[in-house]
C-alpha cells in the first residue's frame, strides 16, 4: 500500500472533510465529520482534526492543507483576505498553531474586493481547481450555494466577484416567514420554476409584490406546495440573475457546485440564452487543494 | 357611571385587545392580553375572551364585534373573504359559537382579490375607520407592518390591493441569515436608510446584489451595525416602493399605522416626491369596529 504524503482538508461552517493523498496524487482514504468551524472554539480545532485523521498518522510530521471557514477570524487561525485582482491561491498560506508534532497545518486565505465590498473564503480553492483543469478559461465562474459567487476570471486571475445570498434568503423565507405554511414540501414543479425565473428577470422591480401571492393563492385557489416552493426559488434565482446580468451576459459561464443546485442554475441560464459548462464542487476542491500544495512547493499545479 | 353597550375587539395573531363602549360611543375601559389567535385552538377563544372581559359583564347579553386573525380558518370561526371591489365592511358578519349566555360575538370578514391573488384580514376594519372620518377620500391607503397593504380606495369602496411582506422579510433576514451578525443593534442611521431607499427605487434589479455587501463591509471596513440595519430596511422598503409604484405614483396617500413605521414609510415616500397624510392605526381600528356595529344595526357610521 502506498504511503501517505499529505492531507487535503475542506473545513466549512458545518462540516469537515479530509482526504489522505500519496506522492502520485492518489486519494488513499477520505474521512468526514459534522464538526464544522461554526461549533468550535479556536483551541478545539486541533483535537477535532486529530479525532478525524489520527489513526492515519505515522510518527513523522505530515502536512495538511485546509480551505474554508477554518481560516475565518473565529476559526483555527485567521488566514487573511487578499485583494482582487489576484491569483486565486496564496503561495504562502497561514500556519495554524499545533501541539502534536505529527501535524503541520496550513490554511488558504480568502479573497476580498474593496468596491463593491465583497469577500469569499473556500470558493477561491474551487476556482483554482477549475483553473488547474482549464488554465485558459476566460469568463465567469458561478458557484451556487448559500452565498452564490459570480467570479470574473481572466488570464488565470480573479478579476472581480459578486456574492448573492440567494440560498440563505430562500432558507430564511421558507422557514421563518408566513410562506412557511405554503412551501413546506419536497415536491417541485419545473415549469413553475422556469416561469418565475423568466418573470423575475424581465420585471425585477416586481419582486417585493410577488412573494405574498404564494400564500394568497394557497388560501384562495389551493396552489400546490411544490409549485409554491419552485416559484419562490425561481423568484429569488431570477432576482439574482437580474442583479448579476452584467457579469454573465455574453460570457462563457462555468458552474461549479453540487448536482442539484448546479442543474437549477444551468436551467435558469439556459432559458436566458446562455449554455454554461458544469464541474463538480467536490472534485474542484480537491484539485484546488493539490494546486495550493504544488504552488507552495514551487511546482506548477 | 354610564352603562356598557357593546365591546370592540381587535384580535390578531399575537395579541388581543378589547374596549368597552357605552351608548354614546365613549370608551369605558380597555383590556389587553398576549393570547393571540396564533396560540389558541378553536374552543379556547371563548374562555380566553371571558378571562379578559368577564369582570365587565352584567347578566344580560352583550354584543362583541371582532376583527383580525380571529376570523381566519384556524381562528374562533372562519369569517370568509369578500371579493373586491366592495365596501370594506360586511353588514352581516359571522357569528362565533359561544356557550356563555352573556356573550354574543360577531366577526368581521376579510377581503380577497382573485388576480393578482391577495388577501387581507383586519386591515379592512382600519380602512373603514379611516373612511368614516374621511368619507370622500379617493386615493391609496398604505398600512405598513409585517405584511404591508397598499389599497386603492374610491367612492367608499376598496377597488384593489397589493400586499408586500416587507416586515416579515426584514425579520427573517435580520434574524436568520448571515446578516444577523451585521444588523443586531437598536441603532439607526437615517441617512443610510434614505440612501438605500433611493438606490433600491432607482435600480430595483440590483436588490439581490446589495444584501451581502452589508456583511462584507462589516468585515472589511467596520460598517456600523446601525448603518447596516438602516440600509437593510431601506433596501427592502425601497424594493416595495419600486414594486408598488403603479399604486402610489401621483395619488393622494394616507398611511395608517403605528408611529415609528409610519414615519419611515412617510419619509421614504417624501423622498420620492409624495407627501402622505397619516392616521394612527389604533384609532382607526376602533372607529372601524364602531362603523361595523353601526352598519349591522342599519345606522350610518
Amino acid at each position: 500500500m502506498s504511503e501517505l504524503d499529505w492531507i487535503a482538508v475542506d473545513w466549512g461552517t458545518s462540516s469537515l472533510r479530509a482526504w489522505g493523498i500519496d506522492r502520485e496524487g492518489t486519494v488513499l482514504w477520505e474521512e468526514r465529520s459534522d464538526r464544522g468551524m461554526g461549533g468550535l472554539a479556536p483551541d478545539e480545532f486541533e483535537p477535532a482534526f486529530l479525532t478525524l485523521v489520527g489513526d492515519h498518522l505515522g510518527p513523522g510530521p505530515i502536512e495538511a492543507i485546509a480551505c474554508g471557514m477554518v481560516g475565518a477570524r473565529q476559526g483555527w487561525v485567521e488566514a487573511g483576505y487578499r485583494a482582487v485582482p489576484c491569483h486565486p491561491l496564496d503561495p504562502e498560506m497561514t500556519r495554524a498553531p499545533t501541539k502534536d508534532p505529527r501535524l503541520q497545518v496550513r490554511i488558504i486565505g480568502g479573497l476580498s474586493q474593496a468596491s463593491p465590498a465583497d469577500v469569499m473564503r473556500g470558493e477561491e480553492t474551487q476556482i483554482a481547481g477549475f483553473l488547474a483543469t482549464s488554465p485558459r478559461f476566460d469568463g465567469v465562474i458561478c458557484l451556487p450555494g448559500t452565498h452564490t459567487k459570480w467570479v470574473h476570471v481572466s488570464a488565470g486571475e480573479v478579476v472581480s466577484f459578486q456574492t448573492c445570498m440567494t440560498g440563505d434568503l430562500f432558507a430564511a423565507i421558507a422557514g421563518h416567514t408566513v410562506l412557511r405554511h405554503s412551501v413546506q414540501t419536497e415536491d417541485w414543479d419545473d415549469a413553475a420554476f422556469a416561469e418565475a425565473v423568466d418573470d423575475a428577470v424581465s420585471r425585477p422591480e416586481k419582486l417585493a409584490a410577488r412573494l405574498f401571492s404564494l400564500r394568497a393563492e394557497g388560501l384562495l385557489s389551493g396552489l400546490a406546495p411544490g409549485a409554491a416552493r419552485a416559484r419562490l426559488s425561481g423568484a429569488l434565482v431570477g432576482a439574482e440573475l437580474a442583479a448579476t446580468r452584467p457579469y454573465w451576459l455574453g460570457q462563457p459561464i462555468a458552474i461549479i457546485g453540487a448536482g442539484g443546485i448546479s442543474k437549477l442554475y444551468a436551467r435558469a441560464l439556459e432559458s436566458l440564452g446562455n449554455t454554461p459548462s458544469r464541474a463538480a464542487g467536490d472534485a474542484m476542491v480537491l484539485k484546488g487543494l493539490a494546486a495550493a500544495r504544488a504552488l507552495s512547493q514551487g511546482q506548477s499545479a
